[in-house]
């Protein structure tokens, strides 16, 4: 119960993973009442993640996936063995396992600040992308990446869907909205909707659905090393396969 | 801490002034945690709208005026002296005194609800309008009301600033925004965005800024019965005048 006032930023801090998966995980938090929540934790930088959470002071509510990951196992289940009153949060369209799942529309609630959940299937069905309270950010997962998006071709990908999503979902929010994705592979930290609107090859520049469609058709992707083992751990949050 | 899910609306109640001053006064709630805010809460009915907060289980957190009214003495004196606890919120550019002022793009929080501040002067020059958090509603104030639109002849008032913060602020919502105004006078009770867009004779239906300021200036409008006394004691939160 306060008044957030429209100067007053979200806590934020841009965590990369350089073991392997250059994932960003974003730690976030209400600067008054200190509650938290982490979007796309890995399971190895869980440690590190905690020890943020520890030297702000920050009380760990959720921790949130964007997707089911293929490149990386998340770090949820280990943080709730750490933080057993965290709950983690995932999309009911992932059909993975979390405490919670969200839908389009659904509002994340920390403290008095919040995420609102934005359906963005296409790279995978279930990806879901975070808009702040005050617009002032969005958190794409591999919906929109910089200057490029996810792959689309597994996992239930569409390369309709993603063009529908990024044009109906993303690039409509405000130009100024700072876009965070959930990995860069050229130490990039950050854009913009305006900027990936103005000239992200695959999706802005006036790209047609039809060009994006034929651009991702002739991407020769490799296989991702991680997917067989990555997808059915996050597809039970982290959980390892004991059998 | 919780999530509000897309479908899950903020409770809502109408309650109408019929003394004489027709004003709306809105309780709204989260349905969840029962915190409460009253908008535009008249003198006269302060006890009917304690009895709806008693009656429905609720904790009244703000008493928040739109304007510093005209037209009656706002209810929030009388209802801090009954609810110690509660504050009363008035925009800062209204120049009233009040517990807590609010700007453009704050975001009042209750429970795990809140409103957007909207600036909207051209009324008066400290209108404001409070957007839901799903932007499902809009209290509108006297900035729009239905088929119509508050007089701009006086308090601050300009026809050009009333054009534009409906058209920026207000028009841009969604079609299907309700609009709920602060008053009616023939016992409507909502409108949308859409359906003022497409048809409020002042201001919709492709209405240029100076048609509206003809329309405006043209109307021949008595002084209002109650502005000497109304805009002093509003001033003051509706505290009376002692001396
Ligand atoms: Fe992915
Ligand atoms: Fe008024």
């Amino acid at each position: 119960m306060t008044i957030v006032r429209a100067d007053q930023p979200m806590g934020l801090k841009q965590l990369f993973d350089e073991t392997g998966s250059s994932t960003y995980t974003y730690l976030l938090w209400d600067t008054e009442t200190k509650d938290c929540v982490l979007v796309d934790p890995v399971d190895v930088k869980v440690d590190r993640d905690l020890k943020e959470v520890e030297e702000l002071g920050l009380n760990l509510i959720y921790g949130i996936n964007t997707h089911a990951h293929a490149d990386h196992i998340t770090g949820t289940h280990l943080l709730k063995q750490q933080v057993p009153t965290m709950k983690s949060i995932i999309s009911a369209a992932s059909q993975a396992k979390a405490d919670l799942t969200v839908a389009n529309g659904d509002r994340i609630v920390f403290g008095n600040r919040s995420l609102v959940v934005k359906s963005t299937p296409g790279h995978t069905e279930g990806c879901v992308s975070f808009v702040a309270d005050d617009e002032s950010f969005v958190l794409t997962g591999d919906a929109l990446l910089i200057q490029g998006c996810g792959r689309t071709d597994f996992q239930g990908g569409s390369a309709e869907h993603l063009y529908q999503s990024v044009h109906s979902q993303l690039f409509s929010l405000p130009k100024s909205t700072i876009v965070y994705p959930a990995h860069d592979y050229k130490s990039r930290t950050q854009s913009s909707i305006g900027a990936e609107l103005e000239s992200n090859p695959r999706l802005g520049g006036g790209k047609t659905q039809d060009d994006f469609v034929e651009i991702m058709a002739g991407l020769d992707l490799a296989y991702p090393k991680k997917i067989d083992v990555a997808v059915p751990a996050n597809m039970r949050c982290g959980v390892p396969d004991v059998e």
